[in-house]
């Protein structure tokens, strides 16, 4: 396969039965693959992240997304995380030979269809967002499904496709283009939400934190704990060991401990080479000096010599 | 290329003209690939890593050993770093549908073939070695190229390959097979080389310090500095980041800052992913979980489900 593109669709779901069957859809998609699925009640939420060209993308996603449509009813649905719809947040990234105008364009095409064929409204944001404050996800969210029918119908709400009306069951879905980031989620070692709303809120770009950094508090039941869950939208700018270190340092404010973390969803090459340098205080370690890298490097390119 | 091997040659040179004298005879051979190479005038050593299939790194190996024995003195060589011979160390590396097993049969072609046409003795270690003691480097570098005509005359000592007699400009050289290993050195700020040798001491693993650890000091005079350098070579077992915070208290002992450190050649990717997973508190991120990694997995597999 030449052209590879991602896509990390967000479904509002967490019904092992539910998930399974949106998941087989891909399975019947030929030249479309799975990378990786997570799901968690507490988030009310299934995160897939699966590559192909842009036809496989497209055709896989259409599938997917007619069948969450078909099994998910937003009026019954709960879950911590913010969302507006059962095919709640569809970003295509470009991983080799695309490019983000490519995605850009796999967006609308993705967007127009699911609006013409199920009446869901569809926002564009990201780098297909249509008006500069359309590229933030929350800005477009606020209000969530439960205020949606409220708000799609001020002019600034006006969906980029579909009708100015939440489909009934499925809400409405975002959909859009960016590049690779990065999901981190870090768990603290209190149950006290209203702790992790302020460490949240210390780090947060718009609320005064750290730039190209989303954070949000959630209650984890089965853990009696608390945990912050970040997007670091560019990591190469923001690396991860400052978002880290800060989020310590907010955290040991309250006697707060970590007690782990994970990345939701993959984690970038890059981003895992960054905090091993700083950790280990490396000052030009770079992605070809990793030997897995080099070796796909060197065969790719066939001879090279400097 | 079906089949992966990595070839990292240890020269006893640092001279330019030398260094690209041996990287052309690389260059010209067919389906080799070069990876990386370092040559450092302190440690007065070139160590070049370079890829190929069974047969393009045996002739890449073969030519590029001949130029150094042609190019380079041992009679005049200096350095900070153990040596026995201008060839000093050939390890072969199975990356991929290679086997140890191929590799040791590759090293004992290359050093049966170096010892025939150049007359140079020759040992074998690591995998290939064909009696216990001689699995270790270090202990067939005993005395290095000054005694080893005292040395090579010991039974215990006779060369696996050639002649009991040193050749007289390239001395002996040591080839065998091993898993990918990491080269990590930390510089140290101070120029007390009798403090970085008790830290090198306390790391090394046959003087107390950590299993799967080989550690020694040098002087760096350019930066007016000490440095650690150290190979891991069961990073797996003994992660680089308990070696690298046992370095820490080690040198906090004697009030020694660590000013920065650097991979020696490439940096092996399960290296770098246990150093970020330790530091950042996650306890299950395997390589797979990389993006990069699941990306090309998924298209060298195919269709792959869950």
């Amino acid at each position: 396969m030449r052209q590879v593109i991602e896509c990390i669709p967000n479904f509002s779901t967490s019904d092992p039965k539910v998930v399974e069957q949106i998941l087989n859809e891909l399975k019947d998609t030929k030249k479309a693959f799975l990378l990786d699925y997570t799901f968690d009640s507490y988030y009310n939420r299934l995160v897939v992240s699966f590559i192909g060209d842009k036809q496989s993308v497209l055709e896989a996603m259409l599938k997917m997304a007619s069948k969450a449509i078909q099994l998910i009813d937003m009026r019954t649905h709960k879950g911590q995380h913010p969302r507006i719809g059962a095919v709640d947040v569809v970003p295509f990234v470009p991983i080799k030979n695309a490019s983000l105008e490519d995605c850009v364009k796999l967006a609308k095409k993705f967007g127009r269809t699911l609006a013409e064929k199920y009446g869901v409204p569809v926002y564009l944001y990201g780098e297909a967002a249509t008006k500069p404050e359309r590229r933030d996800l929350d800005w477009i969210r606020e209000g969530e499904y439960e205020r949606l029918a409220e708000m799609i119908v001020k002019p600034e709400r006006k969906p980029d496709f579909g009708p100015a009306k939440p489909h009934p069951t499925a809400g409405a879905t975002i959909t859009g283009a960016r590049k690779v980031m990065a999901g981190f989620n870090v768990n603290l070692g209190t149950s006290d939400l209203k702790i992790a709303k302020k460490i949240a809120k210390a780090l947060h770009s718009k609320k005064g934190g750290l730039s190209n950094v989303k954070a949000m508090a959630a209650y984890i039941p089965e853990k009696n704990i608390t945990q912050i869950g970040m997007s670091i939208t560019d990591f190469e700018a923001t690396p991860l060991y400052r978002v880290f270190e800060l989020l310590k340092v907010e955290a040991s404010r309250y006697n707060v401990p970590i007690i782990g973390s994970e990345f939701c969803g993959l984690a970038p090459l890059k981003a895992i080479v960054d905090v091993a340098a700083f950790y280990l205080k490396i000052d030009n370690l770079t992605i070809d000096k990793v030997l897995e890298v080099a070796v796909q490097n060197a065969l790719e390119r066939g001879k090279s010599f400097e």
